[in-house]
């Protein structure tokens, strides 16, 4: 499953999911091929909607507001091979093509790059390319 | 680090987290050998603290609005290796030795055996161990 080969599911597959309050539930992004745990962000019932018609990862920024297509603005789209929901329906979790082998908007392959020490959280993985090289210049 | 062998982190360890309004973050829990996402549960600061301090998973029920020693009825403890941040600093990954190899409570490996297809979402992982055997007869 790819933006080539997107999925067809029932239309009413989003009715299966424990959305929250305000019509949410966190989704898990893993790498496909590393089995890294990318990031974890929201989404709507549109979101997951769009998510498996389209084949890449859609999610529902809660700062924003609005729809959020991963790699809108980086160009670091989540190609979607697999979607799954947990036992208690409240959580989706994605298997992903991570294009470009950077998920966080600091230009690292995983958001997940704090670790806890005997001192507190470092930062524990490489910067792989620049948020001013992903993003331009304007962006901090 | 395990239950053995505990980490030492500063006291003010969870000042760094990004808590929401209920005081929670999402934790998500990852095996440390098959790198299987295992689960998704919450945390408090509370809950966090002792997660560090004794070296196994301990989550905040927001249906039973207590802590909850992950393993403490099934004897599925699970075992953490580390603990991480991610970027926004609201979200806790947890690697873990997962002790029976079953973190769900329907007998299975992983809580995420529900995976979308043209039909649906179908449980794909089997149930490596009926919950009748895991918490006794009175179960569901």
């Amino acid at each position: 499953m790819n933006i080539d080969t997107p999925m067809n599911p029932p239309a009413d597959f989003c009715d299966a999911v424990h959305w929250n309050a305000q019509g949410l539930v966190p989704a898990v992004a893993q790498d496909a091929h590393s089995g890294r745990v990318l990031m974890v962000a929201w989404m709507d019932a549109e979101a997951l909607r769009l998510t498996a018609r389209e084949g890449r990862a859609v999610y529902y920024s809660r700062s924003r507001q609005r729809l959020w297509r991963k790699g809108e603005q980086s160009g670091h789209v989540q190609r979607v091979r697999a979607i799954r929901l947990d036992c208690d329906r409240d959580v989706v979790l994605l298997s992903v093509e991570q294009i470009g082998g950077i998920a966080c908007h600091t230009g690292r392959e995983s958001c997940f790059f704090l670790q806890l020490g005997d001192s507190g959280w470092s930062e524990v993985d490489a910067v792989l390319k620049p948020p001013s090289e992903i993003y331009g210049s304007g962006h901090e």
